[in-house]
C-alpha cells in the first residue's frame, strides 16, 4: 500500500539505477512489479530518459507479459515508438493483440503508415476493416473516445445465460460494468449493469430487469459533449451508436477524466489569449510555442495602439496637466481586472452549465449592483489618496475618481455580457476573458479619463 | 433514447406545466418518469422556480418511493431543505433512511441543527455515532467524500462466498465494483472486482485473486489530491483508510467528477483575481460578489499605484516628449499578455503533473529563446509602423521597440518562474497568473521605457 506515490516512485527509480549497473536484472524487475502500472510506465519513462531507450527495452522486456502490455498503454507515443522499434515482430504483435481496442487505436495512430501496415498485414480483413473504420472518425468525437469491446446480450436470454456469456468473454474491467441488451436488429434496447445480474436470481429475464430509458451518444458527438454528460449522470460507462440508432461502442469513464483535463487546459489557454494545444509545455518545441502565441499578441498589439491613438488626440491636454499620465495605469488596470473577473465567472458559469443565454438581464442587473459598489468603494479610496498623499486639487481627485466610478461599471457590464453574446453567436466565450476584456477596457478608459479631464479641468 | 437533453427536458417542463393546470398529476408522473433522476431533478427545480413550491411537493409525492430517493439526492440543498419543510415526518425519515450515505450526510450538513436532532432521534446509538464521525470530517477532505456502504468481504471467503454475500447486500451500483477484503484486524489486506469474481470459478479462495498492491488515501487527504490520484490511475472506486490502515470507507469516481470540476473553477476563479468559492454565480448575492471580487481589485489598485508613482519621477521626460505617453497602453499590454500566456501554461502544468519544480531551468531556457523570438518579431513590425504611419523619428522608434523586446522577454520569464517560486514557497501557484503578472510587468515596463527614453533621446 502506497500513500506517498511521488516519493516511492522516485526512490525506486534510484534503486533500480543501482541494480542494472550491477545487471540485477531479477532484482530490478522485483521493485517495479511492487508498483500498479500506470506507476510502473512512468518509472519505464523515468529510466529511457536516465539510461537511454536499450536499457529501458531491456527492463519492458523483463515484465511479464500481461503487465508489459499494460505498461506499454499508459506509455508517452515517444517511448511507445522507441519500445517497437526496438522489439521483434512477434513482440510486436504481441502487445498490439493485447491491447485494448481503444488504447490500440491510439498507438496506431501516432506510428508511421509503415509499420501500421506491417502490423495490419497479419490481421483479418474483419478485423482490419473495424481498425480502419475506428482510425478515421474525426478527432475529438466520441467514436475516437469508444471501444469496440463490450458485454453484448440478447433480450431473449435469463440472468443466468447473461453471466454464463459474461464469464465466457471476459474482458477488461472498466467495460464489464454494464452491459448491452440489442435486439435482432443490431438497435440498443437496454442496459443492465453487471451489479443488479449479480443480485438477481439466474431464471429471471433480462427483458425484466434491464433499463430502457438510457442515455447514449452519436459516434459523431463532440468529446466536451460527451463528457458533460457523464458529469451530468455520473456515469462509469455509456452506449455510443450510429444515426440508425445500432450500437457501435462504448466510451469508459476512466478515458472521460483525460477528456476533461484536456478541455480545461484547452479553456485555459484560450483565456490567456494562447492557441489551444494539448501538447505537454516541455515537449512543445520553441517554434510551436511561439506560433501558438505570436498570433495573439499581435492582434492585442494593434488594439492596444488604438488605444494609443486616443491617446494622441489628447495631447495638448496631456501636455497640460502632464500628472493625469501617472493616473493613466491605475484606471487602465483596475478596469481590465475588473472586466476580467466578472467575464471569467461567466465563461466559467456557462461551461458548467450554472448560466445560460436567457439568464443574460440577471447577470446584466448583478453586474450593475456590483460594479457600482466596488467602483464607489475605490473611487473614494482613491480620491482621498490624491488629495491626502498625492497633494492633487479636488478637481484633478475628481476627474480620477469618476473616471474610476464609469470605467469599472463599464468593464463589469462588457465582462459579463460579451461572453454571452459571444456563446450568442456561436464564438467560444473563453476567447472574450482577460486579454480581450483588457484590451476593450484600456480603450474605454482613455476615453472617459480624458474626456472626463477636458471637461472637469476645463481645458 | 434522448440525444437532444436540453430540448427534450424543456419541453417536458411546458407539458408538464399544462398538465398540473388540468390536474391531470398522473400524466404529468408518467412523463417525468421518461427520464433519467438526473433529469427528473432538474425538471423538478424548474417547476418550483415556475410554480412555486407547494405544486413542486404536489409532484414529488407522485413520485415512486425510490425514484423520489434518488431524484431527491439530486436536488439543489435549498430545494431539498423546501421539500423536507413540506413533508410530514414520516416521508421524510423513509428518504434520509433510503438516502445513500455519502448523500445523507451532504444533506445533513446543509440543514438546520434542529431538525438534524430531529431526524437523528430514531436513530440507532451506533448510527449516530457514525453520522457524527462523518459530518465532522473537515470539508474538502477525502473522508467527507467517502462513503461508509462497500462490500466488504474476509481472507477466508471463496468466490462462490463472496458473491453470495454481495447478492445477500445488494447495494447501490458504484460502491459494488471493487469488493475489499479485510484480514482479522480489520487492516485492508486486498482488493478484487466484481468482474473478476464474476469470470472466476466458485471455489476459488479470494487470497489467490484479489490485489493487494493496491493505491489507498488517508481519510484526511486533500481532495485535490484524491482526484490526482483517480485521474492518474483510472479507478472507478477507491479505499479510504485511517492511520492505522483501517478501511473507513471508499470513494467513488462519481463523485470525484464533481470534484475536479469545483477545483477546476476554483483555480479558474482565483487566476482572473477572485477570491475562490463554488456557489454558482446567480444564487451568490450582491454582497458576497462584492466581498470575492473586492481584496484583489484594492490589493492590484494599490499596486498600480506604485507604476504611477514611478511614472511621476519622469515627468519632466514626458512633458518634452509627450508622444512617449501614447505607446505606453501598448508597452504595458503587450508585456502583460506575454507574461500571461507565460503563466498560464506553467500554472495548467504544474496542476496536471507535466511540469515539475526541478524544470525550473528549461522552462527559463525555454521562455527565454520562445520571448527573444516573439519581442523581437513585434519590435521590428512596431519599429515599421512609428517611422511609417506614425512619422516620428528613429530615435522615438528604437526607444519603443527596445523597450518592447525587453519588456516582453522580462514579462516571459517571470511570467513562467513566478507560479514555480509561488508553489516552492507553498503559495498557490495559480495566484501568480493574469493580474498579478500584469501589475508586475507594468511596473517593469514604465522603468524600463523611460530608463532606455532618457537614454537614447539623450534627455
Amino acid at each position: 500500500m502506497e500513500f506517498e506515490l511521488e516519493k516511492s516512485t522516485d526512490e525506486a527509480i534510484l534503486q533500480i539505477v543501482d541494480l542494472l549497473r550491477e545487471k540485477q536484472y531479477v532484482r530490478a524487475r522485483e521493485i517495479l512489479l511492487d508498483f500498479n502500472t500506470v506507476d510502473i510506465a512512468e518509472i519505464l519513462e523515468e529510466l529511457i530518459a536516465d539510461l537511454g531507450i536499450e536499457k529501458g527495452i531491456v527492463i519492458f522486456r523483463t515484465l511479464p507479459k500481461d503487465v508489459a502490455v499494460d505498461v506499454f498503454s499508459y506509455l508517452d507515443s515517444e517511448e511507445q515508438l522507441d519500445i517497437i522499434n526496438g522489439m521483434t515482430d512477434k513482440e510486436l504483435h504481441y502487445i498490439i493483440d493485447e491491447l485494448a481496442f481503444d488504447d490500440m487505436i491510439d498507438v496506431l495512430e501516432e506510428l508511421p503508415a509503415n509499420i501500421v501496415d506491417k502490423i495490419l498485414e497479419k490481421s483479418t480483413k474483419e478485423e482490419r476493416k473495424l481498425i480502419n473504420t475506428f482510425l478515421n472518425y474525426p478527432e475529438n468525437s466520441a467514436g475516437s473516445l469508444m471501444t469496440p469491446e463490450y458485454i453484448s446480450l440478447n433480450t431473449d436470454m435469463t440472468v443466468g445465460d447473461a453471466l454464463a456469456h459474461i464469464k465466457e468473454e471476459g474482458m477488461d474491467s472498466e467495460t464489464v460494468y454494464t452491459c448491452y441488451v440489442k435486439d435482432k436488429g443490431r438497435k440498443l434496447f437496454g442496459i443492465v449493469s453487471l451489479r443488479t445480474l449479480v443480485i438477481s436470481d439466474d431464471d429471471i429475464p433480462l427483458q425484466d430487469i434491464m433499463h430502457t430509458d438510457f442515455v447514449a451518444v452519436n459516434v459523431f458527438d463532440d468529446q466536451e459533449n460527451v463528457s458533460n454528460i457523464f458529469k451530468r449522470y455520473g456515469f462509469i460507462a455509456m452506449p455510443v451508436v450510429d444515426k440508425e440508432n445500432r450500437l457501435v461502442g462504448i466510451i469508459t469513464v476512466d478515458d472521460i477524466l483525460e477528456i476533461i483535463e484536456e478541455e480545461v487546459t484547452e479553456d485555459f489557454q484560450k483565456m490567456a489569449g494562447l492557441t489551444a494545444s494539448t501538447e505537454e509545455y516541455l515537449d512543445t518545441s520553441v517554434f510551436r510555442h511561439v506560433r501558438n502565441r505570436f498570433p495573439w499578441l499581435l492582434f492585442l498589439m494593434v488594439s492596444s495602439m488604438v488605444t494609443g491613438l486616443i491617446i494622441s488626440r489628447f495631447e495638448v491636454l496631456l501636455a497640460d496637466v502632464i500628472v493625469l499620465v501617472s493616473y493613466m495605469p491605475m484606471l487602465m488596470g483596475t478596469g481590465g481586472n475588473s472586466g476580467s473577473q466578472s467575464a471569467t465567472l461567466i465563461i466559467r458559469g456557462m461551461a458548467v452549465g450554472d448560466i445560460e443565454l436567457r439568464d443574460a438581464p440577471l447577470v446584466l442587473w448583478k453586474e450593475a449592483r456590483i460594479s457600482f459598489t466596488i467602483g464607489l468603494a475605490l473611487s473614494i479610496l482613491n480620491f482621498a489618496k490624491i488629495l491626502l498623499l498625492d497633494g492633487q486639487s479636488v478637481l484633478v481627485g475628481l476627474t480620477v475618481c469618476c473616471s474610476m466610478l464609469i470605467v469599472v461599471t463599464l468593464a463589469k457590464i462588457i465582462g459579463g455580457l460579451l461572453p454571452m453574446l459571444a456563446k450568442k453567436l456561436s464564438i467560444d466565450p473563453a476567447l472574450m476573458a482577460s486579454p480581450m476584456i483588457a484590451s476593450m477596457t484600456d480603450m474605454l478608459s482613455v476615453i472617459t479619463y480624458f474626456s472626463l479631464a477636458t471637461l472637469i479641468l476645463g481645458l
